[in-house]
């Protein structure tokens, strides 16, 4: 099945089971804000719970954060968003349509690159096994001519961005005329910044009310609180600030469902080092962050890092850990070097020292910061589209077919346990309803009693639930139940007595805690 | 000590032990907007988890929901806040400072129950046990004058507001004579109507960004998804929907520290059930969400239940659980019985039905709805009150001292155990660390080791600990430690090996939860 089939099945299943749902889907929705059903909260915050639980639990020296979506203003000068977190924008004149520049011309190139790749495959099924791609690239007269104008459209796109020279964004549109997808059309408007951050206005006052912005990332947060933080909890370096929460852009192209929203959440860790021992943290962070995320236990050959060529102003080292999503690899988690840049320019702007005191150093310095940023919509997606399944199983009378399964590592899967009677009758759910009085304050368990056994087991796969517990005649002889088991499908019979061990050592948070260390 | 010391003290509290910070403090702060430090964010967490489970885990029929801040705009004109979510500002024309007319009306009845008051214990003080207030009051001329004042003030504040006449707030300010509590001077504005919502900007094309709005509550992400939670999760009435979000409101008279904000969160769930049958269900409610905030321990006497008089459009039922704050007993939790003006609001302006099929009744209908409705912020703010404690205890050499200790339950306490070795030598802290790996998986702990013994227990006792585990010489000799109990401050002896299990029984959400059946 192509991958572009799997994800539009994905996108449908997670409306289908109570994942997400399209924002204020009567009004005919919002564009790219999403809302989580009844199973995508649970999952969402079990990755959270986990999350926060590895950073704060694990790490004596990492402490939490909640700060504010609204901050004072003059915080976002000083990052430099106000004047530096923008997208160039450019407007079709005939269709009146609005497009990010830099996207037209990252699809110009991929056109570009299109037809080389399509004349290659043409070249190495003519030629079979004496086909040599890079003789053929070398001489062939239509490659060479694509080639050439990539490398051009490449080298004027860097240098216009390096440059932030929007007349030349526009140029390189003009020069090798593109077209408006909607229309056709080749007349365009000027290249325009446009800020990426969404702003209010707050109070009201005879003089007015004052222009503050959303937060466009929760990182802010922890740079204004480092001393708040360090002095009230006593924190020596190096110590981290671990916190979740919304973040809004208004981006432009949202695209590919709950990956790219205008409103979505943050895990943000900031850990504050001694300048000149940043790599070693750094390096640090890389290994327990990947080591995080291969515990999800949805294949290691999924994740990669991608180190940054080209660093942001503010840091001396970058690496993305990328996840294979149905449509490629695809950044989950940023993990940056930001040396003293945040903290220094808060200093600046706000005119507090942003020091600490070193009393081994005996002396008092900006420190370094190594962050570790994660999109939880977006890892919530790659967890969904790793345990995605469909697969063949034997049926009835001999027949294979098919079923969906998600393959939720037990302590994020949304509900844990379903208690099923096998019928509806003989005091079979009465006492499927005392076996879940057993669990129901220690996990989400979920009772189901309408319809065929078979079909009740492939609901609870399609939500991911890890085990059932099936209630029968039997039940009310010896006291004993299966266990259904999601992923191998195999039912193991055991004592009621016996459940509760079996299922608390099968659910466990701090197994998986104890598996990062 | 008066009650708006013990108020101040619990602010400086909050920021000297990490509880809760000034937003954006270092640019010297932003006005009604507060951030959670390392400890406040723990209690928080905790707050919100035995909320959480108390609704979903104890409820079958409770599930959750998380809806993004940004809905559709339509979504606020079903819901009425477009046209109604008003404050009455008045500016005065001298000093530029904006009011809430409504809020200088109050305080002007408030003067005149002053002044009655006053002469009341004037007169009791004089005539001792003869006193008849009754009489006095039909009697005494001074009070008489400032009761007929009160309700003639009263009488046209209340018909003013169930009239929207701005011209009759703004007419009572001026005929009593209302001054500027900032400049004195009595020339007024007109009275305005002022919405509360934050709006902002989505999206950019060649024709423009649309308006949508900050939701100033999260039951409407509720109502719009109510069809998407029953028929993907399968739910027959009654059911809830429960969920935990921000919130936003432009308060122009925001006070009292985190009880009202600018950005809050609400913990809400609305529960959807059989026309008719609301009032046995509100009832329900009431008594459930009434145990819940007395389990907490805060003392029973702390609550009562307020009725309203005046029910809102929507309502046909409604109360307050109130708490006895510092500054009087006042709201933190709402029950309202919503009728089905909501879902009816929201079939109307979407076009789409917002109806029930009822199996047993064999017939479709748009549910009633009982809400409730708690601000996280003030329910913290209520439990760091009700917990906050200042006492003399026995200290060295046969002499009293003071403690502040807060007195929280222990699943709630932001850090649950403290590990302590006795001296810096010896062992005791690798003793101690060790000790803390059997825990920290589970719970939030800490391990000190710097300062006496006494001052450790003192900085534990001031974030609410409630227990604190020493190590010492014994120790090393034959593995037993001691557990210093927070409220008591007495000393149990006890073998490291009993340790885990005592500490998993104090420290129990499973237990809490089971306390509210």
């Amino acid at each position: 099945m192509a991958q572009e089939d799997v994800f539009k099945k994905l996108v449908a299943h997670c409306k289908e089971y109570g994942f997400v749902f399209q924002s204020s889907e009567i009004y005919d929705g919002l564009g790219a804000v999403y809302d989580y059903g009844q199973n995508g909260v649970e999952l969402k915050n079990n990755i959270k719970k986990y999350w926060w639980d590895s950073m704060v639990l694990l790490h004596e020296n990492v402490v939490g954060l909640d700060s504010a979506i609204f901050m004072h203003p003059t915080t976002w000068k000083a990052s430099g968003h106000v004047d530096a977190f923008n997208d160039p924008l450019i407007d079709n004149k005939d269709s009146k349509k609005r497009y990010r520049a830099d996207v037209l011309i990252e699809d110009l190139m991929a056109k570009f690159e299109g037809k080389i790749d399509k004349e290659i495959e043409k070249a190495r099924k003519k030629f079979g096994d004496d086909f040599d791609e890079a003789q053929f690239r070398e001489t062939n007269p239509r490659v060479k001519a694509n080639q050439d104008k990539l490398d051009e459209v490449h080298g004027r796109f860097v240098k216009a961005l390096n440059d932030n020279d929007l007349t030349e964004l526009r140029q390189i549109i003009v020069d090798y005329e593109v077209a408006c997808p909607l229309s056709g059309s080749k007349e365009w408007t000027d290249v325009r910044q446009f800020n990426l951050m969404f702003s209010t206005e707050m109070g009201s006052t005879a003089e007015g009310a004052s222009k503050i912005y959303l937060r466009p990332e929760t990182a802010q947060g922890i740079f204004v609180n480092f001393l708040n933080v360090q002095k009230t909890g006593r924190m020596k370096l190096p110590f981290g600030i671990a916190q979740i929460g919304k973040a809004f852009r208004n981006e432009i192209v949202a695209r590919q469902f709950i990956f790219r929203m205008r409103e979505f959440e943050q895990m943000e860790m900031q850990f504050f080092v001694r300048p000149g021992e940043e790599m070693k943290w750094f390096e640090y962070w890389k290994e327990m962050r990947m080591k995080w995320h291969k515990s999800m236990g949805m294949g290691d050959e999924k994740y990669r890092f991608h180190d940054h060529d080209k660093l942001a102003h503010y840091a001396n080292a970058a690496t993305d850990v990328e996840f294979e999503m149905p449509f490629g690899f695809k950044e989950v988690e940023g993990i940056h070097s930001r040396t003293d840049f945040d903290l220094s320019q808060h200093q600046e702007f706000s005119g507090k020292k942003m020091q600490y005191f070193d009393p081994e150093l005996n002396k008092s310095y900006v420190p370094y910061v190594i962050e570790t940023s994660i999109g939880v919509d977006r890892m919530f997606l790659s967890i969904l589209a790793g345990a995605y399944t469909e697969e063949e199983v034997p049926g009835k009378d001999g027949k294979s077919e098919s079923r969906v399964v998600l393959k939720l590592p037990p302590v994020i899967a949304p509900v844990k346990l379903a208690v099923l009677p096998l019928v509806r009758k003989d005091g079979l759910p009465e006492k499927a309803l005392e076996i879940m009085d057993q669990f129901k304050f220690d996990f989400n368990c979920r009772y189901e009693e309408k319809d065929s056994i078979g079909k009740r087991y492939r609901r609870q796969d399609a939500i991911g639930t890890p085990f059932c517990i099936t209630v029968d005649h039997q039940t009310m002889e010896d006291d004993s139940v299966t266990i259904r088991y999601r992923d191998s499908m195999e039912q193991e019979r055991v004592k009621i007595s016996e459940l509760y061990k079996i299922m608390t050592g099968h659910i466990s948070m701090k197994e998986l805690l104890k598996s990062l260390i």
